[in-house]
């Protein structure tokens, strides 16, 4: 059976030669001890740890899912275990400050663990999956008391948070909540129920810090009168005093079994106050950009599984005759991967795998490097783009496994499964879409996609000096001058529902467009071939970059076509008949 | 909750105006009885018992599954007793010969009887799904004996059929069957293994009916020696003497999980030969044409049960503010409809559906017409085409309903895991492809082809006498143009791959372009407004046909752009590294 491999050899080409990471981190007060050898270490044990501990509990704990016993949850056997063998390797504090017990590396480097974890085992990332962006919002925005109480345990990962959002009538409309919260003089009492609240109760710790949207008794209505409050499961110790906060229910759902999905009731649990009243938006959206990166990372780790187990199984499968490669001889039945309709999955499979490495780690470069405004431009394009494109292509690579793929015993099934929820949670792809065009682009007056573009044909003049490059870059020139056109008649139209119909594939349009620019500068760094990863390495990558945009990259011309298209209005029919 | 509505009001349309069926049954002697009246009343109780009876017992069979006990199967609770009313009721016997008992009525009623079981349960289904294919083949090809004694029976939908090809080795390459039959003098004695066989065993019927594909003792190797048996579960009568077929096991699996998927398992069972020795395979495909039509209905049912789910969310749920319908004020929060994301998908949930509800019969109809050789060519394309789009499509659906679409609550992530088998058994919709692009049209020189465009050609004629047509029969116009040029290049190219790299572009590209002649004629139709359904029914007909043209008909422009691009070999990599 297949067994996952850290793709390590793409994660260096990608930290060192793409992104030069490790000039940056030496230039960098904050990460000057980090050299590129530690950081190979690093993703090397990480990739360890998924395969050896993670990937072999992920079949297992989707077979048997989470329970609710008595009130408490209990997750699949061996998660408790894995839990603190992963908190004893002290990954938690990856990307934490040292001032909380923290590693303080970049995050870069959590978005390549974040990658291994989800390739191997979503479910369980779930547990950690806010973990970091908690930490984020707590050291921001709790007062010192809090931290103080609540900061170490959670970056030993001793602890773990929960995000108490959603509400039946509230889901991506936070406008609606209605979970009240009460002073008492010295804290706030909360009451109200909230759903589809991950790890909500789960026995891999023993506490549980739950961070909580309501609204105090003077609160404006809609969005402007949320407060942020945190309420942990125990309150002066676990095993103490047991706050008023349960699981009444668990969700049966399409995927990620293995993740405790809970209804939480809060019937008047103590909870404290983060950052100022009404002000508790602004709170949970400084963990966005980390937790929307996070869940682009859980895309590209799904596509890389996916490739992968796609990859061992046309291997080892013979079936039917097809014309075999150069040099070999007529195999009849022939491997699966001399069939072109399976070497076009596959490289497909390969071709987003590695352009998402490349788009997806310098985005966390970006939050590194405090270019926040850049950052904010590509995550919802990579949160949407990437996440999308792994539930196709686990349909992709399910369709290599014919009939097999159709059985849990493959796995491809359950990552299809898996990877369908992360184009739902932390905001809709089509949240996301709006918050690209409306927000980041047209609100922006395109000033962050300018800069983009700018850095795009930066690359595309280098390229000019390499002949192979030629058809490369003049399609992604093209596109530039697509995506300069294509932002006015947006900015100006008296229509109001047209951003809106656009957004979709206009977020296609840039996702296609961002891996275009990965490749071409991978093509030319592979073209160079001054790294250490060997000629066949960089002679893959040439293959695989010409096949983007031989036959992914034209998906970016139709894109576009559709963006116009959006002129035209939608009808508004009586939907049942 | 959401409850199935047969879209008769659509089926009428397309039956009698569309295809002006009624006016080809009274011209053709074998449906002379029928009128559009029985028709309608046909449509209308297989509606009723589907919505009724199937759809009630779909969530449930999916949570339970199928259990093999002591070497039985248990279906899940209820579908004994809906299958007894379903052959109560005659639905089984609908497009048999009345020599056996059938009400020998066209395979278009069948088609829109087959979409509205595969809408409201895929799994129940599943059962019955190669009835009508295995009656075809024995009818034909099998002794005078083997049909008295068991056409009776599987006409009236007593005992069930099943279809046993696949083996372990052998999935969509049938010439590596291994599993044997040797005479007995009487019979035949057949060993070997089979698996993914659907309804091996199961509680529906007192007898099973297995057609077996086997290897006799002098069998030359590959697809042309194969022989097709019928082994019968019971001998001589049902609890009469127990034939050697044995359920091993079941399958895990995403879904249809109330279809038990039986690995056989065949230890000396006896068999009677059907057809010619080594002729097997020709006997098994005379049903092909209806069992892949039969899928492609499946795909129709769960764009039609995604379709109905979503826009019934769409209508309760309200989250956030949207720009009003022209007429209505603003709501905060607006119901989902409002927001053109979620509109979008409506429309085009609903543009696919009518538009392959008009595809899928017509080509339901040519067979009924005996025009096989139009029907050979489009079968392919439907299968694979609709297939692959209801997987999407119910993925599009899902999108609707949030984080709740992830629950199996509301049904539309079990319609998503069902509706995945389709694009897999019946010949993968690779196979497909390949069978389209390389046997349909090139092997065929495009004769068949030429008479595709000859006839949407005549539409478009007619088309021209209506201004409000212009801009879709001349995009249908340019891709008929686009379709001749496409051709010959890929019938002359020197490179044995280059058709096998276009074939599934290609295959879209033809599943696009009959919608757009689909739904050309379904608007000159409603322009004329002359059939009985009312101003609002041809108002929205020409309403989605609009959505057809300017939102989902340029994706075809872009699969010709593809079928261009498979000039460009694919590299062959080393795919683990």
């Amino acid at each position: 059976m297949w067994r996952y491999q850290a793709p390590l050899k793409d994660m260096q080409f990608v930290l060192k030669e793409w992104l030069q990471a490790d000039s940056f981190w030496q230039q960098h007060s904050q990460y000057q001890q980090l050299d590129a050898e530690t950081a190979d270490q690093i993703l090397e044990e990480a990739g360890r740890f998924c395969s050896e501990v993670l990937e072999p509990l992920n079949g297992s704990g989707d077979l048997e899912g989470c329970r609710l016993e008595q009130g408490e949850v209990k997750t699949p056997a061996g998660f408790p275990q894995a839990w603190q063998a992963f908190v004893d390797a002290g990954w938690p504090a990856m990307a934490c400050s040292e001032d909380w017990g923290g590693q303080q590396l970049p995050q870069v480097l959590q978005a390549a663990v974040t990658e291994m974890i989800y390739a191997c085992n979503h479910a369980f990332g779930m547990y950690s999956g806010i973990a970091h962006g908690a930490y984020e919002c707590i050291s921001r925005f709790a007062s010192a008391e809090l931290q103080d109480r609540y900061l170490p345990k959670l970056v030993s990962g001793e602890w773990l948070p929960t995000m108490c959002l959603t509400e039946p009538q509230a889901g991506s409309d936070l406008g609606q909540l209605r979970c009240k919260a009460e002073s008492d003089g010295k804290a706030h009492r909360l009451t109200g129920s909230k759903i589809f609240i991950s790890g909500g109760d789960q026995d891999l710790t023993d506490n549980i810090i739950h961070l909580v949207l309501a609204r105090l008794p003077d609160a404006p209505v809609g969005t402007r009168g949320i407060s942020l409050f945190l309420v942990p499961k125990w309150l002066d110790h676990p095993g103490g005093q047991r706050n008023a906060v349960y699981c009444d229910s668990l969700e049966k759902k399409m995927g990620i079994r293995g993740s405790a999905t809970c209804s939480l009731s809060f019937q008047g649990a103590t909870g404290w106050l983060i950052g100022e009243p009404h002000a508790g938006l602004q709170a949970m959206f400084s963990m966005m950009n980390a937790a929307r990166l996070s869940v682009a990372q859980q895309g590209l780790g799904h596509v890389e599984a996916s490739r992968q187990r796609a990859a061992a199984y046309a291997l080892e499968r013979t079936q039917m005759r097809a014309p075999p490669p150069p040099g070999e001889l007529l195999r009849d039945p022939a491997p699966l991967h001399w069939h072109p309709a399976m070497r076009r999955r596959l490289l497909e499979l390969r071709a987003f795998s590695e352009g998402m490495r490349v788009i997806g780690y310098w985005t966390a470069q970006l939050l590194d490097q405090q270019d926040e405004a850049l950052a904010g431009l590509l995550t919802p394009v990579v949160k949407a783009f990437f996440t999308d494109r792994s539930f196709r292509l686990a349909s992709s690579a399910l369709q290599v496994f014919g009939g097999y793929g159709y059985t849990h015993e493959y796995g491809i099934e359950q990552t299809l499964r898996d990877s369908r929820i992360a184009m739902i949670y932390e905001g809709t792809n089509e949240i996301q879409a709006n918050d690209l065009l409306l927000r980041k682009v047209l609100a922006d007056q395109g000033q962050q996609l300018q800069r983009l573009l700018a850095l795009v044909d930066a690359e595309i003049q280098q390229a000019t000096s390499h002949s192979e490059l030629d058809a490369y870059w003049r399609h992604l020139q093209q596109l530039t001058q697509a995506l300069q056109q294509l932002v006015e008649p947006l900015q100006k139209t008296p229509d109001a529902e047209r951003p809106l119909r656009a957004a979709d594939d206009f977020l296609q349009l840039m996702g296609l467009y961002l891996l275009g620019y990965g490749w071409l500068r991978s093509a030319r760094l592979a073209l160079q071939a001054k790294g250490s990863a060997g000629p066949v390495f960089y002679q893959h990558k040439l293959a695989t970059a010409d096949f983007y945009f031989r036959y992914l990259l034209p998906e970016a011309d139709y894109r576009i076509r559709m963006v116009e298209a959006s002129c035209y209005p939608l009808a508004h029919l009586s939907w049942i008949e």
